[in-house]
């Protein structure tokens, strides 16, 4: 054991520590420069290394087509929730969406400044606990574009795979809380969003994979720093980028490649989510809150038999090393993020506590 | 002496060494939460202490009287470009800009974008060398807002003092290389914005600080990430914002203040300017690029005989552990920008190389 708790926080989350411990000699002298990583001109040489190697690592983690751009941006994926529709959604045309929980819902809200959506979909009617079934989908006739969330942070659901969307129509995704968790198969994608925060870094900065024909789409009137063109003409360089950012993202893709990559990261990630399911699915104490099928290999939400056995849950289990477990307060009782680098040996922590606190607290939960 | 170079680059640009120093320690486990500063929630306790106290000594330094936001936005002063109308320049209206330099074209360039744009005084004539005086202003009826650059720095060149708009007219102004280089009047302002890359912090988070009734002032319609009013409703966290850059800029206002605050600063950067222009100024070798009153603290830019010394006078530089020096593409020359955080002893150190530098090379000018 080392000074650091086991951060099962929802984002900004746990860092790779291989990943801190360069981070900290770089602050200071980065690659022998004599300046620090945050202190270095993002036109001058050793900046440039750092972003080509950053993008160089992400196209080869995903195997990312020559017909791809790969772009560095700001403003969180709150920013994107407009910049897609402001690019891709003409007035009076539409736009499909599909409603997993509430960051699609404020997809959505920003969306309809922009023109007409249509949602091909909801899981509102069981309180996003479920991702719905491709059956269930249902398109508009000639729509701009299909755009849905891959993974549920609040509901601790996730997209099994991509919905297909209807043939030539760009496929344009949420995946702030699940990129490089698993492989991603980007020719089915107008466009992929990810704000770092979860499994690529610090927030502040997000990773934006884009197709050529759409770089080009939307229109020359938008404000420069809402074109898309903007960043892929100057690779993310048209003004200064949030460069310390870039620098984490390049060490997180370096970190997972020698971790074996996309593949070694659904393994790793299935047996940690694993852990924590199976013990849920025997206990009469804890519960699951998401339906089996949809459930997240990010985000483990569960619930005690009252709000006391959570809040006390919640209290010892900071005491002993766990720090954010408390669920969104629009859903209440508990959430395991368990992201990237967050550890097996913490999943296998967190159930044995559990186990404990189950036995110590089944006669309160019976009386 | 230690590992670190004099770093002269004008932006990101150096930061204070005890600044760095505290960030490598709390990068792993800040605060005793046992999570890295990046890793922290920000709805988190720890996190809401940390912009809780950056707010509170930025008011501080500056005196930032109560009814006046300070919130933390990410897109740099490039988006500020677009925001600034977007919010206070209604379509048909007029708004005008004091026209210094580039970065008062761009920003001029991303107005008309929005309404009518006047240039109520411009120093292009003489691309940029000076700050027009106040008499040469010529303001149009009834503007929307006034806006200006106050430190120019591709040329080097600095307003000593905000210009005053007409009655009633909220001045804004782009203060990306200077913030905080000197004691400024918030209440002169109805907008105030800077990206940190300069003065405050790493690149990706820009502050800005901005008078209640125009919070209010945007459209409802604006993109929500492009309306003021989403970060003052919610004390800059309506979505996750750039908690590590907002980190970093409040230990640089700590530091700032410890430093003497703006006063402090103020000194400290005159006496800096002070040795490199003395020693231009009985030069015959190297000269000033900008007009003497117009003279910019944070940036000095000055030219050789020829390219070519220019030229060898850069790899030379660069050899004896001073970077950054190389003028902007636009302009060529030379260029030490010397900000809050870079040493009076890089400037003695620099003016003592120059020195020597013209003492070995008269001959070749000369010739």
């Amino acid at each position: 054991m080392n000074d650091r708790i086991f951060n099962l926080g929802a984002g900004p989350g746990v860092l790779p520590e291989p990943v801190l411990k360069q981070a900290q000699q770089d602050l200071w002298n980065v690659a022998g420069s004599g300046m620090g990583v945050m202190e270095l001109s993002h036109r001058g040489k050793v900046f440039d290394r750092i972003i080509v190697e950053a993008e160089a690592a992400c196209r080869e983690l995903a195997g990312i087509p020559d017909n791809y751009r790969v772009l560095f941006l700001q403003g969180g994926a709150s920013l994107q929730f407009a910049m897609v529709p402001m690019n891709f959604l003409k007035r009076d045309a539409t736009a499909d969406y599909l409603v997993t929980g509430v960051w699609s819902q404020k997809a959505v809200q920003e969306a309809k400044r922009f023109g007409i959506v249509h949602e091909a979909v909801s899981s509102a009617d069981r309180n996003f606990s479920y991702v719905p079934p491709a059956s269930a989908i249902r398109y508009s006739p000639n729509p701009s574009y299909v755009h849905f969330t891959s993974n549920n942070t609040i509901y601790g659901t996730q997209w099994r795979a991509e919905p297909t969307p209807p043939a030539a129509v760009p496929l344009i995704a949420d995946t702030s809380s699940d990129m490089f968790s698993r492989p991603i198969d980007v020719t089915k994608y107008g466009l992929i969003y990810a704000g770092a925060q979860k499994n690529l870094g610090p927030s502040g900065v997000v990773l934006v994979i884009v197709r050529d024909d759409l770089v080009e789409a939307g229109g020359k009137e938008l404000p420069t720093m809402l074109q898309y063109r903007t960043y892929a003409k100057d690779r993310s360089l048209y003004n200064t980028p949030p460069t310390f950012g870039i620098y984490m993202m390049g060490l997180v893709f370096k970190w997972i490649r020698q971790e074996g990559g996309l593949t070694g990261m659904a393994e790793r990630n299935a047996a940690k989510a694993k852990v924590i399911y199976e013990y849920l699915d025997q206990s009469d104490f804890f519960r699951g809150s998401a339906e089996p099928e949809s459930r997240s290999l990010m985000n483990v939400c569960f619930r005690a038999p009252t709000e006391e056995l959570e809040t006390k849950f919640l209290a010892e289990a900071s005491k002993r090393g766990f720090e954010g477990l408390k669920g969104h307060r629009s859903t209440g009782g508990m959430r395991a993020s368990i992201y990237n680098a967050f550890p097996k040996a913490g999943c296998d922590a967190l159930v044995r506590f559990m186990k404990e606190f189950e036995q110590a607290n089944r006669a309160a939960a019976v009386s």
